[in-house]
């Protein structure tokens, strides 16, 4: 599946005040999301354990992201999705042919019913908090960004945090290439979250324990009040000296439209609240000018086209007529 | 901006009986169409020439490739849209930071307002069919393709046909390979038009006269009925001995979700055109077995989520209760 790009931002680095700011753009995975890395894993490892059938409970990108790698090797796919998921969401599944099975409930039934059909079935188990090995495809991002920055990683890794698998799966990677000596010190770790789903940085920035609670965000990708992964996301941000940061829905919504004018990247809501907690990180003085930072970029803005009209405002209507044309220029704000 | 892949497809070359089937994947491209292709070369001339405005005439993913262009190097846009043009793909550009005037008319009218913008206010001009250095930037997709397939290239292209540009831009780059002797022969181009807007197909296959009338299609991007570029696209096709191919709204609907199921490819509706119009081809035996295809994806299916819907059907819905797991291999369909 190739790597994806990271692109260097000299002007955003000098408008913020940092030395470097890197954007690492998953959005470009061939099913749009930082997720193609670890659902590429899960069907070789499903392979190997000589299962047909592949299945995960998901109600957007790991979703998504299984159900097209499953095609494009001939494998059958079963989701179980909440029903309260977005209608664009679940097309997409099933474009790819998966097997769709919309549970009337919450996602955490969602999750349950798929382990069990997954024992029943002798289904290879997919599910983010469940299968060991998915962590070994998300540290590839690590790997890759070790690679492309030549073995000079940027001190401080902004990543939106849900289930808490991406930044503990990156974390697992930086360490690796540490202990081979390819990188000789490991970024700090900075899990956004927002701040109606907020379990893993309350913990992390408080004393460690996860509590678990309802959750309700515009960024559906880190719209969960149970993270499935939140021990190791939660060590790898007090391991790394690094911190929990929260935004809120509008932060995130305007570092969507803020995002895409200044670099020409456009990204869904969770993957601007990266870039949200970045803003707020350095408001608040806390990243000094020699520092250099990366953005995780974990899902593109096509994904939610929804949340950009939100960001974007309504345009300017004309009459088909070149009168229109006079006072174009201060209507749209130009010198 | 790199390249987008070429994926070699035993499989759906199996099926159909052809010797070779890639797919060149322009979906993956920055703002996931090949109007980036374009649109970054328009931004190099608009800073030769000097400009500190760009503007086209768009309705789609020329204007979205023209608007996340400008934004990464700085540069401002602006884009004449006619008002019809669907809410999403103007939030597209508006995200970008383009200025978006919507024009209460056609896309004719949007054009011909662009073009006096242009003179009036010394914007530099990317619009189709206009500016010739377009497809100087077209033409990148047929010298990537000689490169990936080692300068042999495939027997026959494939690729849907609007304004004609993408064909006629792909023609020129293969006869400039050809003329340098890195490649031997020419591919025969294949041009596919929706039934309800063929004016390039009607011609190429007929008397070689462009009769421009209405068009009416679920394909957006190849929505013309007065195309901007169809004499090179009538030539491309006429002189490398290719045809035009008519496909309805239902196969390209259906070639949709077909695709995305045997390749993990998931596209717009145009660019399934062009795998509606090899499938149609292929059954009407105009191929054959010991030829090699190539076909152009030139856009993502995170473009129109809508089309998709209507290709994917409904999903199954079960209770959160372990006894729906209950003959739910047979609700599937699973042997």
């Amino acid at each position: 599946m190739g790597w994806t790009p990271i692109y260097d931002c000299p002007g955003l680095a000098a408008e913020f005040g940092v030395k470097r700011l890197f954007i690492k753009d998953d959005g470009r995975n061939p099913t749009a999301s930082f997720k193609d890395r670890p659902s590429a894993l899960a069907v070789v490892k499903a392979r190997e354990a000589g299962a047909r059938v592949i299945t995960t409970a998901s109600s957007g990108n790991a979703g998504s992201a299984l159900a097209g790698m499953c095609a494009s090797v001939g494998m059958k796919s079963v989701i179980f999705a909440p029903a309260t998921a977005p209608a664009a969401k679940i097309a997409q599944l099933q474009i790819y042919g998966s097997k769709v099975a919309l549970v009337e409930g919450s996602y955490d039934d969602a999750f349950d019913l798929c382990l069990e059909a997954g024992r029943r079935y002798g289904w290879y188990q997919r599910s983010t908090g469940y299968n060991p090995f998915m962590a070994e495809g998300k540290k590839t991002a690590a790997l890759e960004i070790g690679e492309q920055l030549n073995w000079e990683v940027s001190d401080k890794v902004f990543a939106a945090v849900g289930d808490g698998c991406v930044i503990g799966g990156m974390w697992k990677g930086f360490n690796e290439l540490h202990r081979l000596g390819l990188i000789d010190r490991l970024p700090q770790m900075i899990g956004i979250q927002a701040e109606g789903a907020s379990a893993i940085v309350d913990a992390a920035n408080g004393d460690g324990v996860l509590r678990a609670g309802p959750a309700q965000t515009v960024a559906d990708s880190i719209n969960v009040g149970r993270p499935r992964d939140a021990i190791r996301a939660i060590r790898a941000i007090r391991a790394s000296k690094g911190c929990g940061v929260k935004v809120s829905d509008n932060e995130i919504i305007a570092a969507i439209s803020r995002l895409a004018r200044s670099t020409g990247v456009f990204v869904e809501p969770a993957a601007a609240a990266a870039f949200a907690g970045f803003v707020s990180h350095c408001d608040g003085g806390a990243i000094k000018s020699d520092e250099s930072v990366l953005l995780m970029i974990t899902g593109a803005g096509l994904k939610d086209v929804e949340a950009a009209r939100r960001a974007a405002g309504e345009p300017l209507r004309i009459k088909p007529d070149v009168a229109e044309l006079d006072g174009l220029l201060s209507r749209f704000g130009f010198s």
